[in-house]
């Protein structure tokens, strides 16, 4: 059922030694299952919370979302929306909308083909994903270039290899296939390459009742067993400024019907699809995603989903987009408020603007990160890879991002404060300027005392100066290689596989999908 | 009165058009003077911090501290400490510790020659330090190299040139000066090229009074004004564990008596100095604080004091020293539980283990950031420029966390959420699909809308690519050198620069200071 993907794994799941002599030692957190405890960051006044609430509301009510999607305003008419059909403007009554947000459930249990490596989405639970969508890969070798089937492969198999890693985003669009092919070889590598949580794109209903096919093959179970529970999740960004495109749209109806996890995330860069004000954005951000929740639970009440915060800002000088930056952090805490006012999962994302995996990429990722999990975001995309404002996967940033993972996995473990852990003795045999180095409290302990890292580097300046000074993005690059190099794919039973294949061999001679239908 | 270190600090205080049409709009926060919004981190239980606090409180009476300095263990044996002259140990009583450790002052304001630089050292208020101690500086172009006296200048420009700096430590120690004679060039440039709250080193009284000096003719006071009010800091570094030896005792008699700030910070990095358990660390930390704060309390009733958490982990493989480490965050957040328990101001750090200024400097110093400020402390040392553990002053490091400082600035900013905020009526201007570019609301408000970046870079990789590729490090190396030739010295009195020169001159003639004595 587990990885072998050996080192990299069980360096971030330390174990108790059998013979430790002090089980009150901590082994270290369980990374396939992170529980968030921090208290939520309340940035805004409950009547700020209330005056963008009320804000998104009356932009539903009176301005209203451009819906380009015929059975999509046909449903949200139906349900009481107002439509018009001179240009497609939907508006939502205020008590509507929030009667029927509230149908959606408030925690999400998202259940891949190894249930030993099922996510909570809700409450205190907290999940972290690949990158997702970049049309290019990077690494220090091979420089920038355009994405392959090859390098998707890649990203995958270091996915799989981290257990803090637990959803897997599709992490770079496999250019050298055609667009209606793409979703099969997707679907399948995830399935046949990784046992975790699968993203699935919404570009139609042919292509994601493909993708839903492949994974009902590697669950090995019946379209009424698939149905029964999600097992996996796609993302809706609307087209802000208030606009839902036809196949965004169509990805509502097609998850909402399906069961499976859709998360609704308005792109809302203030000052470009955005008022150029953070407490506008988030008002926007608001409006665009209430609107598409409210349409899924049209289509299906209690269809499990999540509100998506993405709010940033752009570089008012040039209009490039920007990550990680103080408003992206204030706009990660206001959105995780606005999601728990309307009792709904969130997800947040690990974003950064930089050019190059370097201390630019590292502490906008950072901003990024404590603002999502101070935010209490149940769901981090992008979590790992995320380089160029999204533009390209970056293999070495997939590391230095696993590491910043793990260590914020490690801040949430509870401290121990028992007897053993204050350490009276421990200070009672070691004398006045003496050493903890060979007292019986450290030996008994000192395994499974710490983080142990995996990529950065505590050796002295002399002694890295002899070895190469290799700074964090050179490290990285030889332990995505040697991490790919170690790779054993997941368990898979033969039958299954020969199953997607078989599906896959079809669908693709058969054309693939049709992605305008 | 203010520096005119242009670009940089300019762009860190944004202002406001007088031309604007749209006063709601934010104009940046005062970098000088900062309050930290976040809502403290609770990591610990009460009944957790008060079973450390016992177990400290258990360390003093049971075991004591080893105080090697006479005049010390005299003071702490007429206030009532056991004292055993056998081996200098001295023990504590727990309700002296208390009622003694009350007398000291929840909040210090610091004020150095530019009153307008003055910090609040207590509640809400945070301020920001240089790097200070490391033996050597490093920059791209001549790498690693011993601490000189230029070399500190140049760190004292660089301190005065960014506003969200507010204390200059000793940045670099100037090995090309005989060590009797360093307290006089750095006090001097301190002085002379700053009008930042100073920090003066422990180095026995004759070197501290020289310094007081210095100060004292820069403020242009009588000795009597001068020691009214706390001017400048040290930091009395315990010798863990449980330790005091005779420089830092005398430091901590020295400082009381003259009403200046001491910081009591125990060098507690688990696993080395202190019990390899962080509650442990934590508990040792907090004995040999509350010791050295008592003695403070004891020399003078009402001494400025401030509770100082360093504690760390070592790499259990090699002895390492780790910083900005998932254990570092967990007890900065207890440090500072720890800190009010006692109604005491407190001191964190931002630092790292990294050997150069790359990503992993980048995260370990975010986490150590991070740790401090949701820890709330009120001062963080070595808030620019500290690489290696302590063991380099990196001038590209300087650059990286006054940019990641200024984010933190911006973050602690209120968020709008007023009627202008909220932007209905540019949500109204702009359609769906449309952009908020030419929107009136985005053209009133866009030149102070965002933080604008001094090190990061936003611009697309093609731009980037054109343009040299230039990674963080490298573009902050430029932006230290700009900084440095464009820098201007706050104004100085002449009379009193000459004063200053004088007493420099003479002092140096007559051999500097025993550092003995």
């Amino acid at each position: 059922m587990t990885s072998l993907a050996a080192e990299p794994q069980r360096r971030g799941r330390r174990r108790r030694r059998p013979d430790s002599p002090d089980t009150s030692a901590p082994a270290g957190p369980n990374l396939r299952r992170l529980t968030n405890p921090f208290p939520a960051m309340e940035l805004l006044s409950a009547d700020q919370v209330e005056a963008i609430h009320e804000t998104s509301l009356t932009i539903l009510e009176e301005l209203g979302i451009r819906v380009l999607h015929d059975e999509g305003r046909r449903l949200l008419a139906a349900a009481g929306c107002l439509v018009d059909e001179s240009d497609f403007q939907v508006r939502f009554d205020k008590g509507l909308v929030m009667e029927t947000i509230a149908k959606a459930p408030s925690v999400v249990e998202l259940v891949p083909r190894n249930p030993a490596r099922a996510v909570s989405m809700g409450g205190n639970g907290v999940a972290f994903a690949t990158v997702g969508g970049p049309p290019n890969v990077s690494d220090l070798e091979g420089g920038r270039r355009a994405g392959t089937l090859a390098a998707f492969e890649d990203f995958m198999r270091l996915g799989q290899s981290f257990d803090v890693v637990h959803l897997m985003s599709p992490a770079v669009e496999p250019i050298d296939l055609a667009p209606g092919l793409r979703h099969l070889a997707m679907s399948r590598a995830m399935m046949v390459l990784t046992d975790k949580v699968p993203f699935i794109y919404s570009r139609g209903t042919q292509a994601v009742a493909d993708s839903f096919e492949i994974l009902r093959l590697a669950h090995g179970l019946d379209r009424g067993g698939f149905a029964a529970q999600p097992h996996c999740f796609t993302v809706v960004n609307a087209n802000s400024p208030r606009q839902l495109d036809w196949p965004m749209t169509q990805g509502i109806i097609d998850f909402a019907q399906a069961g499976q996890l859709m998360v609704l995330t308005p792109f809302t860069l203030a000052g470009a699809m955005a008022p150029v004000s953070v407490a506008g954005a988030l008002a926007q951000q608001n409006a665009e995603a209430l609107a598409g929740l409210a349409l899924a639970q049209i289509v299906r009440s209690g269809a499990p989903v999540m509100y998506g915060g993405f709010t940033s800002n752009v570089d008012m000088k040039s209009g490039a987009p920007a990550f990680g930056t103080p408003e992206y952090v204030q706009a990660a805490f206001a959105s995780g408020q606005l999601a728990r006012r309307y009792g709904l999962p969130w997800r947040s994302s690990n974003v950064n603007a930089s050019n190059a995996p370097d201390a630019q990429s590292a502490y906008e990722s950072q901003m990024a990160i404590w603002g999502a999990l101070l935010g209490k975001a149940n769901l981090l995309l992008h979590g790992a890879g995320w380089l160029e404002g999204g533009l390209t996967a970056s293999y070495e940033k997939f590391i230095i991002d696993v590491e910043m993972l793990q260590m914020m996995a490690h801040v949430f473990e509870p401290m121990a404060c028992d007897e053993g852990a204050l350490a009276l003795e421990a200070v009672r045999e070691v004398g006045p300027g003496g050493h903890y180095f060979g007292a019986a409290h450290t030996l008994a302990r000192y395994q499974t005392a710490f983080y142990p890292p995996i990529l950065s580097d505590w050796r002295n300046f002399e002694t890295w100066s002899e070895t190469g000074s290799e700074d964090t993005a050179r490290r990285a690059h030889r332990i995505y290689k040697e991490t790919l190099r170690n790779f054993q794919p997941p368990p898979l039973e033969d039958e299954r596989r020969a199953a997607i294949d078989d599906f896959v061999s079809r669908r693709t001679a058969e054309g693939g999908a049709d992605l305008e239908s």
